[in-house]
């Protein structure tokens, strides 16, 4: 067997390959109407909801490091991130099966924690967690969720149907995540720093990260934003296309893209970046907008909607209109705030685990 | 924080309280017929069907060593468990979720052939894979298999409804899967001392594995027992209580009596043991008995039947009758071949990851 490595084609060239390979088994079952490719499958159970059924994978080292992410946060966040997706598609959350491999250095006592986390944001969402499987691990903490949830053929929301002409719009505020996560990767080398001295940990370091309190959370503690479907349930308003940002706004953007056919011009001045992670980029040096833009797990929805309804949902403060669709081939667009505008699939896109 | 080492609780102990913590989610949806607890969770969607669904975690080194597991047996078999699951409730499967997490050593290569095994069995039981995610791994391949199924009000089985009086039942035969296991350690082990010694791996000694190619292929590919659920649909039978094999018959017959609150007779001389499983047996010096009892991974169904349909099964020879409930003052008793009977409750269970 020849050995081409996994880095040489990149997290998406395998999603690719594996969906290939997955595909004909599509056919298997007559009440599929949406498989691989969008945030969540899609079947029909014979009764008048549709449903929808995610799943998302943390692993230890690559998605948290245990040095700075208490265990009842990294609970709460495997669910919401679950959540995310399900309300990618305008639908509600039901139920999530949880699966942990646990290394020889958790305790009882953290696991517990892992869970109580996981269950008071299972409450918060009005999700039941219904089953799971649980093993030991040669090394490191993996968590596997995987989440159904219910709408309607009417409600569907999928990342395939925005058409030119259209509004696009983010929920909340973007670039917190990325902002979070720079400060907790420098705390932990400090403490890392710290215990190769042999010295005691200072709780007033903490200070400055107190004072970066929303972009912390932002990372450690993302909330889903249950709270649009809502909205939208409430207004009659169906976005044509929606996706949540988890790799990065460009990235997200361009799955919509891709799916739906079509270009997308957004402008910078547009953007809803996070005032604290404005903040942070100054103090790190860095770019607050690369952040908004493909910092990734903001878990924000982006979403487009018909000119028609700007009237509906133009009080709704969480939600900023950021550009407008455009045919396909006029490709992928950003101006900034000088008016510049650059093309975006030059771009860096979002988040690779494999790190081509 | 303290710490209480998960193995001072064991596997069991553990899920008892996680579960206990998820317990209070249960409550947040009202579709919810039966939570943690049996092989798969089970919810109304508003359509006349029952959903089941269930998820089962293959850990390297935990669950397979790669030495001794070709890609593609692993794929099918990492879906063949969770079909095993959906029809332990009666129900037959429909979608797939599959998440992987994937070091750095295996090959763009080595995940296809996992996909294509998954594909393979997929079509095999009429599933489709319908979604999933990928990440890489800092060590270990860890494959999430999360399964719905559908079955009906009349048919959906549970592990809590046998009544005493009723008959045992087992599909197939055991003991097979933990000798094959023993078979491929035994040659796990020549390959290593070659390994060490520079030398090459003889084929030849592959020969007498060959001979015993049914108890291997029992651990590496099993085949869930979709034949029965759908052989209890086209007799119009509908067992009283049903668990897969996992565990070991031990272990998963303790598991039907907690919970349908009984006590149970098994006959030794009834047990359908593996032929090939009892040769393999007599080479190690072991018990084939004991595989059968607490070996796991067998897979089969363990159900319970009312007598009166006894005819309606007697014909089925994949079916044999293992003994009888009894009321649950009386225990889970053993009679041996030589008519001596032993209380199972005070004999070592089936498999515990955390090693208690």
């Amino acid at each position: 067997m020849s050995f081409k490595p996994i880095s040489e084609i990149g997290e998406f060239g395998l999603i690719e390959r594996l969906s290939a390979i997955a595909a004909p088994t599509l056919k298997n079952t007559p009440g599929l109407l949406e498989g691989i490719g969008d945030d969540c499958a899609v079947y029909r159970t014979g009764g008048p909801s549709l449903q929808v059924a995610t799943t998302d994978l943390l692993v230890e080292q690559v998605h948290f490091d245990l040095l700075t992410t208490p265990m009842h946060h990294l609970g709460s966040k495997s669910i919401a991130v679950n959540v995310s997706d399900v309300c990618a598609m305008n639908a509600l959350p039901e139920y999530a099966l949880v699966s942990i491999a646990v290394p020889g250095n958790l305790s009882v006592e953290m696991v517990e924690q892992l869970y109580a986390g996981m269950a008071h944001a299972a409450a918060r969402y009005g999700v039941a967690i219904a089953g799971g499987d649980t093993s030991s691990s040669p090394s490191g903490l993996t968590i596997s969720v995987t989440m159904t949830g219910q709408t309607s053929e009417e409600r569907l929301t999928l990342r395939s149907g925005a058409q030119p002409g259209e509004m696009i719009c983010v929920s909340g505020r973007l670039g917190g995540s990325a902002a979070g996560l720079k400060l907790l990767q420098r705390e932990r080398t400090i403490m890392l720093e710290l215990l190769r001295n042999n010295e005691p940990y200072d709780k007033d370091v903490m200070a400055e990260l107190r004072e970066y309190s929303e972009a912390i959370r932002c990372h450690l503690l993302p909330e889903a934003r249950i709270d649009m479907v809502r909205f939208f349930n409430e207004t009659g308003v169906v976005p044509t296309s929606m996706i949540d940002i988890s790799d990065g706004l460009t990235s997200d953007l361009r799955h919509i893209c891709r799916r739906s056919r079509v270009g997308a011009h957004i402008e910078e001045g547009r953007i809803p970046v996070l005032t604290e992670a404005r903040a942070v980029a100054d103090e790190f040096q860095d770019d607050a907008l690369t952040w908004a833009l493909s910092g990734g797990e903001d878990y924000q929805l982006l979403f487009t909607l018909p000119k028609a309804v700007y009237e509906k949902v133009s009080a709704n403060r969480e939600i900023s209109v950021i550009g407008e669709i455009l045919p396909e081939e006029e490709g992928l667009l950003l101006t900034d705030i000088f008016g510049m505008t650059i093309d975006l699939e030059q771009s860096a896109g979002g988040f690779d685990h494999f790190g081509r």
